[in-house]
Parts: structure tokens; C-alpha cells; sequence
């Protein structure tokens, strides 16, 4: 797995009892060529990474966001001797943190999680604070092994089993089982083994080969830069396609399953995840490819009914026409760039959680696997 | 529409009798930030432009080939007195260009097609070769208008007709009856309106409105660079997609017809089309919008009985990992580019062509139409 930790606290010394240092996150926007690293003192800082996607993916965000709210309170503790008064400020501190870093992106509810966790903490000193943050990122890393371990015995049988779906190989096509995903599900979006990839790295580490199909993921091609990394510096060996050769590759029968992340789930199995998600599943409908969602209980919004309710980011046109640091499309050109897209629970096999697998998928199922 | 010729005859004194002058050829990989012209007094270099795709889409490939074969036999009638022997002679360069230019790509049928046309001219002169050459261009004009008359009684009231498919519009979604589109079957892909534009210009011309949604088509894009181009200079709205947001532009009811082009039909009707295309006919199928593909008599190949005939021309990876000048993939990466796929006929709901429309798409009704 890969050797980069995507957001991590980085000690440093804290004046009288409190807690020191700084928020540390990995530029994932200047992955693959480059690796640098931002490192935040300000949580107007850790605002624009999330928003610029710096730091993405559901569960990442929600554990740059519990660290934001660090770097907010080590700031407003600064000066401030220990005591009641000095908790008093950090705690409006985390609560007006906790405010501004909802606004920074719509989407992933693990954000709002995070930070509505790390709000009700109260008025508490900085290690504690720091203390919760901590928790949220290990925690999260168990939830993605779990979510790798239940997966397995849906995905092994997939992997392993016969049949035409290995298809005869070809000169980009060669003959291994296929697994097809979409954008970044993978350690740099999440924690641990990530989500949609903690089934893949399990099946690596205990020696089931199969090859990695991966979507680029246009505009800002997470599956090219992000995905096709991780993996590949893992020794999984990974074909890169265009996301509108998906349907190519199904149709070589060069796919056993698909599986997707997911960045926010309604209480019927509605899953939004980044765009073109949706277009994959009937595609794999299509094509009876079973299509999994891999996600833990904290990317779960059960207060909404369906997919309905979700929020959709939509980004600056800019990201379709000068994605690439030159202009590939007339000047003036009318763009429309939803961020994610839903995709109804019917098209689904099944969402892989920490708690086991929700199959099939509707709210009778989704309630039974997360209460 | 465009006031661009794609490929063009530049007169020149001749030599003697026969025909002086060059082939132009517009750089369709600068577009749309550059208006560049190759000019081409050897066959190597049309071959060239035709494997770089400075031209591209299968009628404007037949139409350079004519033309690639005129620039051999100008170069082999050069200081040749007129008469049987300089005849001879450009028939032999004539026969020797063909071979040359037919393994520039292989998919679109149009090539071939050409070349066998002025091949089969046999010992003549280059006045007569030119002239066909220019034929075969003016026959596409041609074709290419009459596809759009056809296609009215179709595809005018699918874009006049009320229901549900303007959609609410929204920021990136203006209320206008939407037509999807994929790739470049304008006027840069074929000549006069187009082929699969031909009834959007025609619509454009009559005052009826509606929006373009134009999936910019990885790895090179000829959607945002060229058929965005094109139709925005026309004055029809256009709305640029990646090819991922397509099903969701679908879903949110704002397509009522798809159409596109094509590089090879089979007997049956199953279209080789840019890759996408047969992803792009699921999820109209899903949704249940028409999709429908437009082509002139010269894209079919009677020859084939169905689509597992036609060859599919893959790509070097450069063009998905290094596509934009600098480089969007981890350095070694495997890649699957296949430049088409086939959408089988059961898929489509017409295809449009200059001699009427065949529907429902299959052996029968092609041979009937066709004939």
C-alpha cells in the first residue's frame, strides 16, 4: 500500500499545557508528478484544501475537518493560560471552525459528521480536541480494513471464479480478471486501505491476481493521477481507460465487478459519488456486471429518505475547459459540471460496509446492516 | 455554419496540360485555439495527417484520401510530356498512393471507398483525377444536406414537441429542447452541414431552438475542441460535458434525442462510431431517448454482415496518460485506447442517411433503403 499519509498532525511544541504543532495534507492536485505537501496553520488554509481538492474523497475530508478544528483551537488557545477561560475560547473557536469548514463543500456528509463531533466536544482543552481528531482518522482506518474483510467473501468468489470473464487478453487487454473502478475510492481518499480499494489490497496481500481497470475520471482525473498511483505502487497491475471506454472493456467481458466509493448514502441505498457513477451502473446493468459501493457507516446520511435530498456540487466550468493548464474548448463556451451524481439503489449489488454487506439494496437492508 | 474548409484543392500551374497546385489541409488538432493549415505536396504528408487526425471523421478521411492521390499523381507527372506514357505513369503513383493511404487508419469504411474510386480510374490524366477527387467532395456536400432534409420529419418534431424533456433548467441547464452529441460529425468531420450536425444546422436555419450538449470525446477531444467550435460559430447554445455526465444530463430529462456519426455500418446496421458511442446508446436506452446515427451510403460496408467485422483501430496510451502536453499518469502505466466502438443495431433507433431513414435498424430495412 502506499507510503503517503493523505492528512496527519505533525507535532510541534505547544505553549504551557496545550497542544502544538500543525495539520499536514498531502496536495493530491499535484499527484502523480509531484509530491508536496501543505502545511496548515490556519484553518482558512485547511478550507481552501478541501475545496480545491487538495484533500477529497468522503472520509478524508471529514478527517482534514477534524483536524481543521484543531488548528482553529491551538490558535485560539495561543497567549491564553490553561483553565476555564481558555477552554471557554477554544470551544467558540471550533464551533465558528466547525462553521465555516461546512461551507466547503457540499457533498461528502462525512464532513458534517466530523465536525459536528468534534463541536459537541465542548468547552475542553486542546489534547482532547486533538485527541478526537485522532480518533475519527483511526477509526476510520479500522472501518476501511472491516469494510475490506466483509467485502471479501462477496468479491474472492468473483476474482477466483471461471467463466468467459476473463475474455483472451489482447495487447492492452491481457487475460486477468478485471475489476473496474471509477474515480478515487483508495487510501488517499479515505484512511487505511480505503474503501472501494480495502477489498483489492486485501485480495493483493493474499496473493488472488486480478488487473484494475480505471476509469481517469474527467474533469479532474482522480482515477488517472490518484488511483492508477496508489494502486500501481501497490503491484496491482492496473490498465488506465477514458471514462467513455467503460462500456468497451464491459462488452470484451474483461470485467467481474465494478466497485465505486461514495460520498454520501440515503437511508435507501441512493448512493452519490462522483460523476459518471451512475452512467457506469447501467452500464454494468447492461452488461450483468455486478456493481458494489464501498463505503463506511460514516459517509450514511439516514436522515434522508432517498437520493432526492442529496446536495450536488457543481464546479466552475473552468475544470472542463482549462482542466489541463491550456484551453481545450472555444472561449465562452457554455459548460455544466455537476461534481457527483446519484445513483438509485436498484442499480446496485451491494454496498460494502464495516458492518457487513447490504444486499440487496433498499432501506429494509441498509437499516438491518446499520443499526 | 463554419467558414472553414476542411480540405481543399489550392490550384497551381501545371506543368504542360495537367494540373498545378497542392492539397490544404486544416490542422484540426490546433482547433480551437489555432487555425493552421498543412499544406500538402506529398503523399507522406497527407498520410501523415490523416494517421495525426489533422483530419479526421470518415467522410472528410475519403475526401483527402481523393485528393492524397492527386498530389501523388501531380508529383509522378512532373517533367513528363503529356500523352499515354505520363498517363501510365500517374496511374502507377495513383495505385501506389492508394496502398500507401489505406494503411494511414483503418476503421472508417470512407477511405477505402475512395481510394478504390480513383484507383479504378486507371491511365488519365491529372485534370481527370482532380476532378473526381473534387466530386467526391462535392457528392458529400451533397449527401451530407440531403441527410439533413431526411432527417427533418424526425428530428424536428422530437425538438418542437412539449413534455417533460426541456427540464426545469437550472445554472448549467437553460430550458431549451437538448440534443446530445458525441465526437465531431460536423462540417470539420465531412463536408457541407455535416453529418450528424446536418439537421441541427437545418433546425439552426428554420428557427428552431434548442441547446447542443456536446461530450467533449477523451482522449482528444474533438467535441470540446471542434464540434463545440463549430456549432457555437454557428449561434446554436452549446453546452460542453465530460463524456461522464452524460447519463446524468439524461436522467435530469434535458435530452431528446441523441445523434451522431459514423466510421463504418455493417449490413445489419451495427455502427462503428467513435469510442463512447455504444456506452451512449445504453443510456439513451435506459432513459429512453432516441439514438439515433447519421452517415452518408459511403460509410456502410455491405461487405460485412455485422459489426464483429469491422477493424478496431487502438491507439498509443500517450494520447490518454500525455494527452494535454504534460503529463496526467504515473510514468509506465498500462493503457486500453481502442479508438471506436460497435454499437449494435438494436440500439439505435434510426440512421439517417441521404438516401432516407432506416427504421427500425436492421438487415432488411438497410438493404431497402440502401439499395
Amino acid at each position: 500500500m502506499l507510503d503517503l499519509m493523505n492528512v496527519a498532525w505533525i507535532e510541534g511544541a505547544g505553549p504551557g499545557g496545550g497542544v502544538g504543532g500543525h495539520l499536514r495534507i498531502l496536495d493530491q492536485t499535484r499527484l502523480p508528478n509531484r509530491v508536496e505537501y501543505l502545511e496548515c496553520t490556519e484553518v482558512e488554509q485547511v478550507w481552501q484544501a478541501i475545496k480545491r481538492l487538495s484533500v477529497r474523497g468522503a472520509p478524508a475530508i471529514g478527517i482534514a475537518a477534524g483536524y481543521g478544528c484543531v488548528v482553529a483551537a491551538v490558535a485560539a488557545e495561543r497567549g491564553l493560560a490553561p483553565g476555564a477561560e481558555a477552554e471557554a475560547a477554544v470551544a467558540q473557536a471550533v464551533a465558528r471552525a466547525a462553521d465555516y469548514l461546512a461551507t466547503s463543500r457540499p457533498t461528502a456528509v462525512n464532513l458534517f459528521w466530523a465536525l459536528e463531533r468534534m463541536r459537541k466536544l465542548g468547552p475542553v482543552g486542546t489534547a482532547r480536541l486533538l485527541a478526537e481528531a485522532r480518533a475519527i482518522q483511526a477509526e476510520e482506518v479500522e472501518r476501511c480494513r472491516q469494510i475490506g474483510l466483509h467485502a471479501w467473501p462477496v468479491v474472492e468468489p468473483l476474482l477466483r471464479g471461471g467463466g468467459g470473464a476473463t475474455g483472451a487478453g489482447g495487447p492492452g487487454l491481457p487475460g486477468l480478471p478485471g475489476v473496474l473502478t471509477h474515480c478515487n475510492a483508495g487510501a488517499l481518499a479515505a484512511a487505511g486501505p480505503g474503501t472501494a480499494t480495502a477489498p483489492l489490497y486485501l485480495a493483493q496481500e493474499r496473493g488472488v491476481r486480478f488487473r484494475a481497470f480505471v476509469d481517469e475520471t474527467r474533469p479532474l482525473l482522480q482515477g488517472a493521477r490518484l488511483t492508477a498511483f496508489e494502486l500501481s505502487a501497490a503491484g496491482v497491475p492496473v490498465t488506465l481507460i477514458c471514462d467513455n471506454m467503460a462500456a468497451q472493456v464491459m462488452h470484451a467481458g474483461r470485467v467481474r465487478l465494478v466497485i465505486v466509493g461514495a460520498d454520501r448514502i440515503a437511508a435507501n441505498g441512493d448512493t452519490a459519488n462522483k460523476i459518471g457513477t451512475y452512467g457506469l451502473a447501467i452500464l454494468a446493468r447492461y452488461h450483468q456486471v455486478p456493481f458494489f459501493v464501498a463505503a463506511p457507516s460514516t459517509s450514511f446520511d439516514l436522515t434522508l429518505p432517498d437520493g432526492r435530498g442529496i446536495p450536488i456540487e457543481e464546479r466552475g466550468g473552468e475544470e472542463i475547459t482549462e482542466g489541463f493548464g491550456w484551453r481545450t474548448a472555444p472561449v465562452g463556451i457554455g459548460t455544466y459540471s455537476p461534481a457527483f451524481d446519484v445513483t438509485p439503489h436498484e442499480l446496485i449489488t451491494g454496498i460494502l460496509t464495516e458492518r457487513g454487506v447490504i444486499a440487496p439494496v433498499d432501506a429494509v437492508q441498509v437499516a438491518k446492516v446499520l443499526r
